[in-house]
């Protein structure tokens, strides 16, 4: 039961629709800035989002920890990828980083079991 | 004239070598783990290189910043690599990221100039 | 159901007594420091309730935002004005304060709706 | 029903279990570090344990708090020493440390009831 | 001799203008939203300007304070105003916002030196 | 030449006293609750400072580890047990602590050999 990934998903979206709908012009150019910055570039996509991934893990930001997870696993980064990128957020942000990796990994290992669900 | 690089290069194998030197076990070991945490692995040196250095921007650590700089140059990131970097540290971290993106870039600028003294 | 502001404000009350009564007179004394520094001085007690809320917001403390929120309000905080100081945490914070813009934005709103119940 | 602190360590161990059976060799060395580090030194592990409580209070880190408690308790800590600790972090970290102390103490004083529990 | 005043903005201007003529899309939408984000809205540009103020100081971004100064002194800012910021960013921000108030105050104090000189 | 301790307590004095003498009674009071935290309680006052100094490395405050560091040192903190203090520091606050260990090396260093001195 994907509970995790489900919510997660449905809360923001729920969120960001009504943020939005508020129509605050520098609120709204903010989220637009979001959004192209992980478009391809002279770094491609997968790479960006990996970044985006690490800066989120060592700010300790659970949501946007996870919102990177979902993003980079669209683009193919594979579990020791992951585990390279949680063990530089690890070094440099230090053992406080330690919980929010495990909630990071809970999540992933939801995703995964959601993809094998959906393939078989 | 470099003074940004060798004088940050020098001051950091100064005190590196004076802390190293009191023989403190878990200093030490902390120091090695951050030395294995950037060798290749599922992901390569220069992808971890960069993720260091994101890290560092948002973590808005001036000295971290500079290091990382040095070795993703070393590992040949090009200018427009380390603005997309820079990019994705300036959304992630906000407004408060921009004097230390000020400091960042002043730095590359001088490393790429003695490179280019280097060649001539 | 205002579950969100009757759960927080009767945690907070809860535990502050709960934290006042071992009578440590450093923490008692913050207490009183944190309280007194909100009051109508060169700027009034609305407009430092909105530094409160924006400081509470870049630091990414979805309880501190809560209060603030709450004090906010009672001093007249208008709907547009919420979301200028919203604004200013985001482009200040980055994206990393999306998440708890989300739950600030979702706090207020039931707020709100707690308004108009009350009032009809 | 001590559930918090039941919760926390299920969790945790299960968790950290997961981590480490990805056998990735720095995120490994740096759980060994993290061990290494509060062993008995200069200064003797409850020290140790009480440096590590205070550095994850201002940090905000909820779970790193949750477990310096239960190392500082196993080894000692008396309750009015524990709020010396808290009252270190409150002046160092400021009013947002707040809801993280009332969340240690709740969490404390559940530790507190167990202990008594246990001897009865 | 306002040499804090005259050489930030130097500074400032010139690596901005580094960082602009790299033409770097989402860098240079960042820094459009930044500006956008000041303007008079529902909260007046004075306003927002003092709460990026108390936002850059509990952040302790020295630069980031010099900036928002500067621009809360030009909209009228008094100085018992700013202590009342300060005051807030030190409650919520904690002792370690101290040295950044030290050099806030410095800066503040040249600032309002410089006016007078102009004013003679 | 103790350039650097000296010049630290000269500008923390100067500046403390401005701050001071603008009456401002939350910042006063804000201070008046620094300098209790750290009197004799349940814990002693060095080890109180040695929490002090710790807080004050994982959020890296390099003037407020100096502050910490003269009265540790005042205190009896010896070498190793600052060494101690340190690794704790780095293995919660991760390779971003490296930077401002550097230098809160380099003033120890300096702390001592301004005593040396004085003792001849």
């Amino acid at each position: 039961m994907p509970n995790l990934v489900a919510d997660f998903e449905a809360y923001r979206a729920r969120m960001n629709q009504r943020i939005l709908s508020e129509d605050h012009q520098a609120v709204k150019r903010f989220f637009g800035v979001d959004t192209l910055t992980y478009q391809d570039g002279a770094l491609d996509r997968k790479t960006k989002e990996m970044l985006g991934l690490v800066s989120s893990l060592v700010l300790r930001c659970d949501d946007c920890v996870r919102y990177h997870i979902l993003e980079c696993r669209r683009l193919g980064v594979t579990v020791p990828e992951f585990f390279d990128i949680f063990s530089v957020g690890l070094v440099v942000g230090g053992s406080i980083v330690i919980p929010h990796m495990r909630r990071a990994v809970e999540f992933l290992d939801e995703v995964i079991a959601g993809e094998t669900r959906n393939t078989v």
